[in-house]
């Protein structure tokens, strides 16, 4: 396992941990400024500055990307397919335009939460059934671009709004089903908060290999938890024994960043630098 | 698959969903007036009222258990394990005197949470090891009080603080270890509502077979919830396609109870008589 501990080489920025204290340009900048190589990202986030000028902050700044997020909810009813699949694609070519070493994927849940307006339904294999097919549909794509999919699976109690893949192993059956070949092009993001309950983690984390192996997340989960969607714990404030999750991920073979990505309204609630300055000081000493 | 639509012959009150509305033998009396033949009392509120009355009043109404809730926490630091046994000895000695048919087990999550005092861990496959020693222990005892007991896996988001078995894959592991015999003292209890997310769940279903299938718990999942305890839907409020897995359980052989256990604050505001109807108007048509 790598020695973190002397500098914050390997530590990238998710951009949602501080969504609320500054721009995307103003994120960057920040994490410039002491010394951080990489960030991850949101659409949104980008959006909301303009992409052109997302690439030129990043190119400016000299930093890299540990991913881009996000694309996917791919679960819709028919009516909604077309704008899905669009949506998608523009996903792809963002990440493409930003550097992105892989779009993250959050694949939707029941349909009517992953695309509004779709028509309801309680079929959750239905679901599962819908977003292998899509992943399938823009994986051409995804190589055309060269930004590899990285299919993260998310915590069960987000199943039927966020994500129906919610565990390593349904992740890796998608990547097996879709490209048995590891051509790179598909993987996974393992996220510690997402997956620290799973008992078949470990066994399936040895599945992963290097060339599936496209994102690592971490922070941590409190107890209690105030809220199921922004109370994500600091790295070392939960219960999650993070240095055990990164040991079996790099003895993947594994050698990239370590994205911080917290949706916290108690640390949105802070000042950028303490927040940057946090990350940094637990990531030497608890990651 | 049971019709049930014609009365609530099979119907069962987790005696948790009311009660903040009365006390245990208020809830078996206002059972009994409308027919409903079954019961699963929580250990809190037997005590409440005392054994040999919580017994009494069962008889006296003719009412039946479909379980009784809960031993387990077995996950604690040595210190504590003496506290803990004697305490699942006498849920055991409880069970057999009510004469429930099961009793269910909420496994524990970290031995802080579990059993508070214990020394703070992060080790989760520490705490699963802890579980199998535990039921392994306590089986003799559960045999000669011919109370069988029931692994229920609990939702992930409950992996800290109340169950590490998360899985129904995990409890059937257990008991593969402990009865590969399939003596009848060791199964499991399924809830739609820690269970309806899972990708594997219906793979494992098949596998439970009739010896293990020891308790069907019903309620809905909401979106947005307000609560990761205490919102739990009323079945046909949220988003789980309950019949589908009621006649998955079936299949394997099920003929008891299917017992309602709603937390929820929104249903313990309301008047005992409104939520009972409720329960046996949705029992008939949506479950």
């Amino acid at each position: 396992m790598r020695d973190l501990s002397k500098d914050h080489h390997w530590l990238s920025i998710n951009t949602a941990t501080v969504r609320q204290q500054a721009d995307f340009v103003g994120i960057v900048e920040a994490c410039a400024r002491r010394g951080i190589r990489a960030v991850s990202p949101w659409r949104d986030q980008v959006a909301h500055v303009g992409l052109d000028r997302a690439v030129k902050a990043v190119r400016d700044a000299g930093l890299q990307l540990s991913g881009y997020c996000r694309g996917g909810m791919y679960t819709c009813d028919a009516a909604h397919k077309q704008e899905m699949l669009d949506d998608n694609r523009r996903a792809i070519d963002e990440a493409a335009a930003l550097g992105a070493p892989c779009l993250v994927l959050v694949v939707g849940g029941l349909p009517q939460f992953s695309r509004p307006g779709s028509q309801p339904s309680k079929d959750i294999r239905a679901a599962h059934a819908q977003v292998t097919d899509a992943i399938g549909q823009l994986l051409n794509d995804a190589k055309a671009a060269k930004v590899p999919l990285a299919v993260e699976p998310l915590h069960p109690m987000y199943a039927a709004d966020r994500a129906c893949v919610n565990t390593l192993r349904q992740a890796l059956d998608i990547c097996d089903v879709l490209d048995p070949a590891r051509s790179g092009a598909l993987g996974v993001a393992i996220d510690t908060f997402h997956v620290w309950w799973d008992a078949d983690v470990w066994e399936q984390i040895d599945r992963v290999g290097k060339e599936r192996m496209l994102a690592f997340h971490v922070c941590d989960w409190l107890v209690p938890m105030k809220d199921m969607l922004l109370d994500r714990g600091m790295m070392g404030d939960g219960v999650i024994d993070i240095p055990a999750y990164r040991r079996a991920v790099e003895a993947q073979g594994y050698k990239g960043f370590v994205e911080v990505e917290l949706l916290s309204n108690d640390w949105w609630s802070r000042p950028l630098d303490e927040v940057l300055d946090t990350c940094i000081a637990r990531y030497q000493t608890v990651v």
